[in-house]
């Protein structure tokens, strides 16, 4: 029988991919379990651009442009000067998802044993793209106790080898929340601009800072016009996960110019949410007003519930909408298991990603837990009840 | 400045790329053209399955199973079961157009550096996800003369290096119009079960066989149940290819599960065109006669007014919508070129794909053209006049 390639092999199961079975068991059981595991908004997606969709009068479902409609990079165009990103629609490439964004930049700016460094924990998948262009992964840390800041410049300083082309930071983050300051983003633009290195930014959570505080894009930071590359999405801004839609962006004409070799092998992006994104850029204004304030509501309840649990401790994050939270277990993916296997408090149980998933370093992040915080306040109550519950009664401590 | 990696260097641009430029040109100049270059269809996406679509009632977009839908691959099980082709709906992952499940398949079972043999002409396309994989291309020639028949075994035994982990087939074929029989596809089972090969087998255009002649999934083959992986598409079947759904399918568990981890690295595929390919297959079984008698019709008128003209030679297609024209000139990238620029018969001119760019080998192809027929019957005749007139008129042949 032929042999699956080793870089099948070398793909990591995605961080709660084990525990699912557990989840579907408790649920046969007849426990209801809390989903604080995965970045799947309940917020509903606005009717106006689902409309926008069962009103598309097309006759031929036709491929759209590989680097997606005219008219709807035209309307990003737009939304991107209202955040202070000041692209024209020739350094768009409407990609299928964010997930694909990143894979046309490491494709794109990498070669095979190529290093790309990542400050950690950072977005689990981000390895499997990594590892679909042959590239190394060289994580530097950054801690839960400083709610998870860029790691000082001395740490990329170290990492840096010859081979290394790019960094990569999401910002706001995901699993952390950490929201990148202009004073660390001009750290990175230094270090990038000294060692010639593309600063890959993925900013899916654009929309989500907190406290006052406003998201800065790698593309608007002076000076870092050629090295920075945007990766994009429509999934958590609009709720529209299933649609499919992000976006390449980047003033660079050479790493353009071979992305969309990339995208003209792909043929191009699903139209139906294209039109969907198209009409996004036409919601009212205030319309991230209201999803804005449910999210900062939740995040507070949640964060002062974690912090209020002995021995439990979560930094506040900026925005996104993850907490990371270090619990007082040995392991929380034995604990995350316990859970959903032999705990429930009022028939109720709690399903959480352990850490260590979104941590490269072996070892590390074994006491910490992300939670996304994608329920409704009263759900996130009950779940915190659970979770309280549950720290007292674990056993095997 | 940051350089772009060798890799997307090495990527090929499309094989009519260059023409695009000349056919606006010929455009704004006032000049109709022909499109006989694209796989575009101009059929009309089924309105009940656009309506499937519009009606959908999604409160939240949300990601659906990375393998997509659960309704939708046991629908799928329904479809292939009426092709002769007997799988569960575990065995099926839902990809982002054909496109994506030969990026599962080369990544899933092919390490950089490993090879893989396919019959040339071939889909241009298959060349940029070898180069995302790093994986080798070994072209076997097929000829013109034969009407693109499969290369004999020999050729395929002379191809086969340690490196060797798959053979890729079209079938029917893009960018020939060829289907294989059953006595060659027995061929490449014995070639695949001896030398422990893949076989992807691309069935994109599995409903587009004339002839009288019926399709043959790699998927039935006997014997080949651990080898045969098919890579499949709604694309053309429903005209439906803005949809991006496609299907990558195998019965090989250890691919199966290698695949998965691709595919939940990119989350999920897109969720309104998985609504619209689930009511595809409850589409009447008689759909496809229609558009089968409108292809047969083109395909008949196409290549007898081809072969009716001197020094013209054009093998009959026996499935797919492509048909390959030897031209009595040297270089048909020039021809083309020529005909989008300086040529126009009663205010049209032609515009065509040149052949090379389907040959991995240099030099082959320079004097073939691929004809798409995509457009209707009158255009057709046409395009053909003009096509006629222009090659009296060529001066330097
Ligand atoms: C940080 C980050 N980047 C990218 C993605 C990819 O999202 P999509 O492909 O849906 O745009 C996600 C999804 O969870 C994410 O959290
Ligand atoms: C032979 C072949 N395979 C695969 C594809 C990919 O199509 P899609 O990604 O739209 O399914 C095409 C499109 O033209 C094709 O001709």
């Amino acid at each position: 029988m032929p042999k699956i390639a080793h870089r099948g092999e070398m793909m990591p199961p995605s961080p709660i991919r084990k525990l699912v079975p557990f989840a579907e068991a408790a649920k046969k059981r007849g426990t209801k379990v809390y989903h604080l595991n995965i970045g799947q908004p309940d917020i509903e997606t606005p009717k106006a651009i689902m409309d926008a969709v069962r009103h598309a009068d097309m006759k031929v479902l036709e491929y759209s442009h590989s680097a997606g409609f005219e008219s709807y990079r035209k309307k990003l165009v737009e939304y991107y000067k209202r955040n202070n990103i000041d692209v024209n629609h020739n350094q768009i490439i409407v990609t299928t998802g964010g997930s694909e964004a990143i894979l046309f930049g490491v494709m794109s700016c990498m070669d095979p044993g190529d290093e790309i460094i990542i400050p950690e924990p950072f977005y689990a998948n981000y390895n499997g793209f990594a590892i679909s262009a042959g590239v190394k992964v060289v994580p530097i840390p950054s801690a839960i106790e400083t709610g998870f800041a860029l790691p000082p410049i001395e740490a990329f300083e170290k990492a840096i080898t010859p081979r290394t082309k790019a960094i990569m930071i999401c910002n706001p983050n995901n699993p952390t929340g950490y929201l990148y300051s202009m004073q660390e983003l001009e750290v990175l633009r230094d270090i990038c601009l000294k060692h010639d290195l593309f600063l890959f930014s993925d900013e899916a959570y654009r929309e989500f800072c907190y406290d006052g505080n406003k998201h800065i894009s790698a593309l608007s930071i002076p000076g870092l016009e050629q090295h920075a590359i945007l990766m994009d999405t429509i999934s958590k801004r609009y709720s529209a996960c299933g649609g499919r839609i992000g976006a390449f962006v980047t003033k660079n004409e050479s790493v353009l110019t071979t992305a969309m070799k990339f995208a003209q092998a792909r043929l191009s992006p699903p139209s139906f949410a294209q039109i969907l994104g198209e009409a996004a850029v036409d919601l009212p204004l205030n319309y991230f007003d209201e999803v804005h304030a449910e999210y900062n509501k939740r995040r507070d309840l949640l964060v002062s519930r974690l912090n209020a649990m002995d021995g439990v401790f979560c930094p506040n994050p900026g925005g996104a909408f993850y907490a990371m939270a270090k619990l007082p277990v040995k392991d929380t993916e034995r604990f995350c298991q316990w859970l959903l296997e032999e705990f429930s408090y009022e028939g109720a149980t709690v399903m959480m990603a352990p850490a260590a998933g979104f941590y490269a370093t072996p070892g590390c992040g074994k006491d910490e837990v992300r939670l996304a915080y994608v329920l409704n306040l009263e759900d996130i109550n009950h779940a915190m009840d659970c979770l309280e519950q549950a720290l007292k009664a674990y056993p095997n401590n």
